[in-house]
């Protein structure tokens, strides 16, 4: 499967029992990271956002971040100001460790919602992490951090910048159905290129735009969702012009590992059993195009008869008519599955049969294609089906 | 269960069998309206709006509206211009048949999206249908309008107003998650008050507001959903004042067929073992307050929760998060499960026993009662579970 991630020049990684539930299993993570390093982040929509969400916001405006710290297995939201006392006590804890300050501390937090964190776990186990950081963790992490995810998220790229070697390595953990109980997607992407701090603010919503913001499990955002975009500056020259073909390389290859784990995420989706792009082109604008995707992709009758493979055209029209989309004209719109043609002129296409859309639906993986032949705007979002291992999942997982 | 509907002076009803699937059963119904009443409909938003929906509009912007035929069966959506002219040939034969106009006729469909209207067989059963037209014959109408319903929807009043016995009966379809394939939630009430057409064009808003456009199945709107309120005027003195005592009863007790059968429809729901009221109290404002119980309610990890029986609040707690609410303090926030609260001040409440809410849980009827202590404003809407039923109902339709 995926290869061992490279290191990162400047990040060191730890993963350790902490025992946060009775498991058999490192959930606790600590990564450092070098000092002079840019870090940027973007964090949970859902106003009722985790308290290590709270803290780590009010950290990162401060700037220097030294060292990010993740438990799996509890959420630490909903928990009102206990919650944020044992956030802050955690990042005391790192700092002690570390020889930082706790306000150089980013904690993040993923499990079930509603419950204390047994804190005292956490800081009884960061002497442990703190002494087994090491350059190689990346995997270990990425296994650390899990909840209900099948396997471990990674994703690497290397490209040559200028003459030097550029390192990007990320983890990601979602599972579920970005489930949000089991709460969170959560991301952490290095590199060791010197990409100065309001670049690299600009490049972590450029990259999580392209990436996790187009993928839907359940439609769902969780209390707890991160994601972290480090560049330690180890290795090259820093850059210093946004608009060179220096960057554009290196800011392809960046968001490529966003997407790539982006998709890891949505493949592991809770009871997915296929992987389906839905494209919307020549749409009156971006917004209309990415709502009319998203309406397709989160709607449960499109979920289940893509779980049945069933290319039941009726639902998807169905779905491109619930869209928003104003003065739309159906019988301008054309529909495809991969190249196969099922809508056409607002109806069924003459051409199309129904072994043909079958072919296609039986697939792992396949692409959805509507074409509105109104504007210029082109977009697309990835999803999952709807299996009965999704309600035995998300029925059952408390019990 | 029901009693028989009454009948309503001025309204005829005749359920015939005319074969538009291979099947043994009524799946036509003519509804003959006494001349001189009032017709008011509201239809579907889904841009992808059927053949029979766009005719039907036409039609009764010219008012006059003496008949209705509905068809079970087939939707007569995503079928292009043939459509069109399919709906208007069974309109033509109606008027034939009735001594009619066309335009006096409005006609409804239900059933498979994208394949073509077998309107020969509809015009051939008209005969049978006009010559068996009895005041009687509400209940053969509900049965013969249903798809995968597994029950006919009625329900009835009759109020005393001003000395006279005014009587209010009304039939729906809906079943499936209002399901969009096997197209359609309709409804048709019909009173023998007389009623304005202007005031009976604003009750029939008012009465879908608060009754169809409270439901949530599964989120996905029909192509086809239509819902249409007749006043014969064959009972009783013209009612003139709006803000008059006698009318406030006569509307409350319309209102209540529809919110009768909109529960009926919710009940009924694919796969439902559940039912449940979503209430949100104190918001800012009713837009805020019924953005959020639809975010409760059409949550698929608050579904299947409800399924389980599971008192889960993390994803009661997610799903209040993700609606939208600007500035939601969400240490001001309660939960109550029927008279058990299970969050306080935005925490688990202290009080709260996982017995006490698994109580409410196992039950098949209850209510979900948000309260954000921010506002004066609240709102509620009905939702069920989400089961495995329904994704075997979803994934297995069309084989």
């Amino acid at each position: 499967m995926a290869q061992p991630l490279p290191q990162v020049s400047g990040v060191r990684l730890s993963a350790v029992p902490a025992k946060i539930k009775n498991w058999q299993r490192d959930d606790l993570l600590l990564i450092e990271i070098a000092e002079g390093a840019s870090v940027s982040a973007t964090f949970t929509q859902n106003a009722f956002c985790a308290a290590p969400v709270l803290v780590a916001r009010e950290h990162i405006r401060q700037g220097d971040i030294r060292a990010l710290l993740i438990n799996a297995g509890n959420a630490n939201a909903a928990t009102g100001e206990r919650g944020l006392t044992t956030a802050r006590q955690s990042c005391d804890g790192v700092a002690g460790a570390l020889g930082i300050k706790p306000q150089q501390v980013l904690p993040f937090s993923t499990g079930v919602i509603g419950e204390h964190l047994p804190v005292q776990k956490i800081l009884d186990a960061l002497p442990n992490a703190a002494a087994n950081l090491r350059a190689d963790g990346w995997d270990s992490a990425a296994r650390a951090i899990m909840t209900t995810d099948t396997r471990p998220k990674t994703a690497s790229r290397t490209v040559e910048v200028a003459g030097e070697t550029i390192t990007i390595a990320g983890i990601a953990k979602g599972a579920g159905m970005i489930q949000p109980n089991m709460a969170t997607m959560l991301a952490y992407v290095a590199t060791d290129a010197a990409i100065p701090q309001p670049m690299l603010d600009e490049l972590v919503k450029e990259a999580v735009a392209a990436s996790f913001n187009r993928i839907s499990i359940d439609g769902d955002t969780s209390t707890n969702d991160a994601c972290v975009l480090i560049a330690t500056g180890a290795t090259g020259e820093v850059i210093a012009d946004g608009n060179s073909e220096v960057y554009a390389q290196l800011k392809a290859a960046i968001i490529d590992v966003h997407i790539e784990l982006a998709q890891a995420i949505v493949k592991d989706g809770e009871g997915a059993t296929k992987f389906v792009t839905v494209q919307v082109n020549n749409a009156a604008s971006s917004q209309e195009a990415l709502r009319m995707a998203f309406e397709i992709g989160e709607s449960p009758l499109v979920k289940t008869a893509l779980y049945a493979s069933d290319p039941n055209w009726g639902r998807l029209v169905m779905a491109i008519g619930n869209a928003g989309a104003e003065n739309l004209d159906t019988s301008k719109i054309s529909v495809f599955l991969d190249d196969v043609q099922i809508v056409e002129a607002g109806g069924r296409a003459d051409s199309y049969t129904e072994e043909a859309g079958q072919k296609v639906f039986q697939q792992p993986a396949f692409t959805i294609t509507v074409d509105l032949q109104r504007g210029s705007a082109c977009e697309h979002i990835w999803t999952c089906d709807f299996s009965h291992d999704y309600v035995t999942i998300n029925a059952e997982y408390r019990t």
